[in-house]
């Protein structure tokens, strides 16, 4: 079976400079288009003004107009008169200077002497030429130049070309983008996908993303695993299109025969680059007509799209491709990184103290939450092996960093109230809840190194049978904290449905005829189960399936839920979310750790003003398994008691 | 005649204050629509995944399926065999896992141990469970919050929420914003106006503004001067619309009646702003919804609309309004300013060695041209008199910082193939040319305090008859600079086409029957003028309307061209855009004194080779009255000679 495709390492940098000097040789398109429709647009051409702004003289003021020798001499001792329609002339703001008046003198300055002779008016000094007259030209002069070429219109150049006359005027064609996507895999959403189907999503993605870039995009159908149909829609796309995406099929596969067919079509220019995620990228032209080839998995897909598609866009339409504010910021987990490529890192960012704290996301090429997620993306170059803890980096920002600054950051145990209690924030306030899920003992850690403003957490001591408060005594115990009850919560097994009444307690699962679903350490869950089996006597290695981790509480009931675990170990509103049956074991704390640093500031007491809200408690009760009646209570203050 | 509206001074932040709390009390309005039209829009409620992504155990690579506990105890000396279609299975990256596997193996590290037998495959390393699955959840886990409420969605948002099952979505319906424009001035574009009316331009910048800023503009026609149709038209609006903007007429005049209109149909609340340009602007409700009356000329309506209009736009849609890049920045010039006010200053940027200087527009509310120069606007706050020349000043960039660093400044005097000389720079290299017209002078005193990359001057020495080298030795001794010729252009007098043969020296113009339009101060035209009176005896005083000074050539070319003047001085290309009689007199070389540190920069390579081009060459000879066959030649070389 041959289906090993060389895929080539190139380095970005290579890679682009090969990629634009093929693919920006033609020039664009022009098109005549009216000046009203020509926000966003680039002109194709200077653009010079047919008319004179203003295109007469006219009044800056409303009064009287005048022919200033006329007025020479006049003071207050000695006021002149003038008569209305013989050498003064009322005129309004705007309006056009009679013929041979040079001046004009406010109203307020106007007096009527004479109450008997209305037509008769007097000044009390001389209006000096030119005064309150918007001379022709003042702000345009006929033939200047207006706009040069390849400006893009904003709306207020606009106004400038209609006050110079100019009606229409000619700009660069929008780029024609084709987007292809392929795979016999692919169902058009909308769609019920059967498994091993998906959603075809990224040509849509695609064609959002190029027309923010300008460009104007057209999808084509899905292409099932057919090389010859593929070939067919590649040569009509090149006809029409200054740009072709072909989405997915451009990885080494057994189906991916896009660089065969690319290559037989026209010529293969690059076929990998050492990025990470989207290495597999095509970079090939058909004629003169440039074609990207982007991998199928959807973070892949758009890194490449904004290292390769969104400068080639900007180049076509002549314009310098935008950049993101970079700012410098404190990585608080330990990142290791290939040295086979630059990758790419999703991170969640947020101001603590005064330092600006960024938290990887998950970095598989599928997960697209972790788009969703970011607010930044670090680089790390291919000569380096990963990130430390703490390590200064630069991310370039994907949301305005005032956003970010309004961003609470909760690093800890994963609670689904922490997505509603963010919802609820977000539309009483400017402020944004982040959460990442560490596991309660990973936001302690937190607290402590500075990375987090606070920490949700759920741990059960041992000894005490207390929640959480010995846990800070003996972690944090120089830290000034308060801690803010947030729910009580029920935890046990989650089973499928067919399995009630076969697992009832944490015994049953110890044996080896039921597959078990973790969660990962430093998880208060975990440490509830690790408690559990201590007390019991059963080891961990009786309970098959220990060491497979899940970071959330729905992770793991999604694995139940599909079958790949029999048992998993979560909270009530998860299990009822996913529909699976549920065998309370235990009812918890789940607290929210605060400094006090932070819980005196404007957003803690924001956040606290949510939490204790009707709204909001009766968002998370209706999960099942929750009870608020005690949330937003103070339940501990350190430092405040010696116990 | 009672006309005077009294017009408040109400400041910035209370006017913001009270238009908010009054105009953000209704709730926006909320339609569904599909998720491939949503880029851009605000998501009305959280919207959770209706699936999970992936929805079914997939293959993270091509390879065989299997059930990991079958591989155990696979080695390199004890590889195991396994049978196709029997317990391993082919399977494409994405594909479904059959029932009852929970891993892949790499294809590359599969073996086929016998060539008769296809179908058996030998490993030789155990699978470990889940290796190369993405397992169902990694990416989205249904039920799961995708996004919060009030999320502006960007590409890969529609990404994941397609992946997530969601198809379909509430999102916050677009502010619907009436655009009315008023005046009996007016006229509709296209259209060739006389004297006293204008084309209708405001308008058309609003709807491109509130477009951009989110919202659905609907424009009315010109509604002419008369209070009844506007309060027809207001009521119509205030049905079908979340804002209504009103288009001049917001002044204290005779015809601005908008005000009292605004009175009876609803609630004024504030009419008057301390700022400039910008102060004539009305807030106003009626009923729920708000009313901004905007002034008239466009650079005021442009701030007003800035300050009111976009915030309540983004607000409106529950986002933070974006903020521009601050850069701090040192005034070229003094600036003088009102106390009454808060003004906007206009601003054209560069950066020259290491800082970024900033040169002020002209500053009038009529000048929309000032608005299109600008590269930043930085704020005079209400109780500063005014900026000195090098106070350092921060800055609200208007394009972004890269582009400013790209940007050759040329300070000094007026020539029209500077216009030329920008278009082509800007059409061949990522740099724009920036030239503001402050005369030779200006332009030496500009490059003395380091404000300027270089200065485009002709100034004759009435000594040695010599241009410019006399100059640049007596006010730049210390310099280090390279003097590059330009052009040879004629300079003469301009004149109405009517006045030909009567005037035809300079001597014509004293007397006092001819009246003059001369340039500033410091201009090298002006100099020249001033040089030949005085070698030919004639005093300031006797030319009629020497004191009358205009910025450029095209200026002077206008106001002789509209009758304002019978003679002016200036270049033959400004006669001839025009269509005026032009008198030769002089022909002078128009140079660019470069200081050698920027002379070996890449910025001034790219100019000086588009200074050779031919096209340039050619497109500035067209213009008529030049001669560039020297152009680019290197003139003088301070340092080098001792002359």
């Amino acid at each position: 079976m041959k289906r090993k495709i060389y895929l080539s390492n190139t380095s970005l940098s290579k890679a682009q400079e090969i990629f634009w000097n093929a693919a920006l040789k033609k020039e664009p398109g022009v098109e005549e288009i009216a000046v009203f429709e020509a926000a966003g647009r680039v002109t194709a051409e200077p653009v010079f003004a047919r008319l004179s702004s203003p295109h007469y003289h006219a009044a800056a003021m409303d009064g009287i107009a005048v022919k200033s020798s006329d007025t020479f001499g006049a003071t207050a001792t000695t006021p002149l008169r003038l008569r209305l329609e013989e050498n003064a002339f009322y005129i309004d703001t705007g309006g056009s200077l009679p013929p041979g008046c040079d001046a004009v003198i406010m109203i307020e300055d106007v007096f009527f002497p004479d109450k008997e002779r209305p037509d008769v008016i007097e000044i009390r000094e001389p209006a000096a030429p030119w005064q309150h007259v918007r001379s022709i030209g003042e702000d345009i002069v006929a033939t200047e130049m207006i706009l040069p070429s390849y400006h893009r219109l904003r709306p207020f150049d606009l106004g400038a070309l209609l006050n110079g006359g100019i009606f229409k005027l000619n700009v660069l064609r929008k780029p024609r983008v084709s987007l292809i996507p392929t795979g016999s895999e692919l169902i058009e959403p909308p769609g019920e996908p059967q498994p091993g189907q998906i959603i075809e999503s990224n040509s849509h993605v695609f064609s959002a993303a190029v027309r923010e870039w300008g460009a104007q995009p057209k999808r084509f159908p899905i292409i099932r695993d057919d090389s010859d149909r593929l070939e067919e829609v590649l040569l009509k796309a090149a006809e029409e299109s200054d740009l072709i995406l072909i989405s997915a099929g451009s990885s080494a596969g057994r189906k991916d025969f896009t660089v065969k067919v690319l290559d037989k079509l026209g010529e293969v220019l690059i076929h990998g680059v050492a990025i990470k995620p989207g290495k597999p990228v095509i970079l090939a032209m058909i004629g003169s007509i440039p074609v990207v080839g982007l991998p199928g998995y959807p973070v892949a897909a758009y890194v490449a799209l904004e290292l390769f598609v969104k400068p080639f866009l900007y180049r076509w339409q002549k314009q310098t491709p935008p950049k993101r504010t970079v700012l410098k910021s404190y990585s608080s987990r330990r990142v290791l990184s290939s040295l086979k490529e630059e990758e790419y890192l999703r991170l969640k960012m947020g101001k603590v103290e005064d330092k600006f704290v960024a938290t990887p996301l998950p970095r598989g090429s599928g997960v697209s939450m972790s788009l969703v997620r970011a607010d930044g993306v670090t680089t790390i170059s291919q000569n380096k092996e990963g990130i430390e803890p703490g390590e200064e980096i630069q991310v370039e920002l994907w949301r305005a960093r005032v956003e970010i600054e309004n961003t609470i950051v909760c690093l800890g145990s994963h609670d689904l109230s922490l997505d509603i209690l963010s919802d609820h924030l977000k539309k009483r306030y400017d402020y944004t809840l982040s959460s990442a899920h560490l596991g309660s003992m990973g936001g302690i850690m937190a607290l402590k190194r500075g990375e987090t403003h606070l920490a949700g957490i759920h741990l059960l001591d041992e000894e005490s049978g207390l929640y959480n408060i010995p846990y800070l005594k003996r972690y944090l115990p120089e830290m000034e904290l308060v801690l803010v009850h947030l729910a009580q919560r029920e935890l046990g097994l989650m089973l499928e449905k067919k399995n009630r009444g076969k697992i009832t307690s944490i015994e049953d699962l110890a044996g080896g005829n039921i597959v078990f679903v973790n969660r990962q350490k430093g998880a208060g869950t975990r440490l509830y189960l690790d408690f559990m089996l201590k007390r019991k006597g059963i080891s961990p290695a009786d309970i098959t399936g220990y060491e497979r981790e899940e970071y959330n509480h729905l992770s793991v009931a999604a694995a139940v839920k599909a079958g790949s675990a029999d048992a998993g170990l979560g909270i009530r509103a998860a299990a009822e979310a996913l529909g699976l049956e549920f065998v309370p074991l235990a009812r918890e704390s789940y607290e929210l750790a605060v400094p006090v640093s932070f819980y005196n500031s404007p957003k803690c007491g924001a956040l606290l003003e949510v939490i204790g809200s009707d709204a909001f408690r009766k968002a998370v009760e209706r999960m099942g398994g929750y009870d608020l009646t005690r949330s937003g209570e103070i339940v501990w203050r350190s430092h405040s008691d010696n116990s």
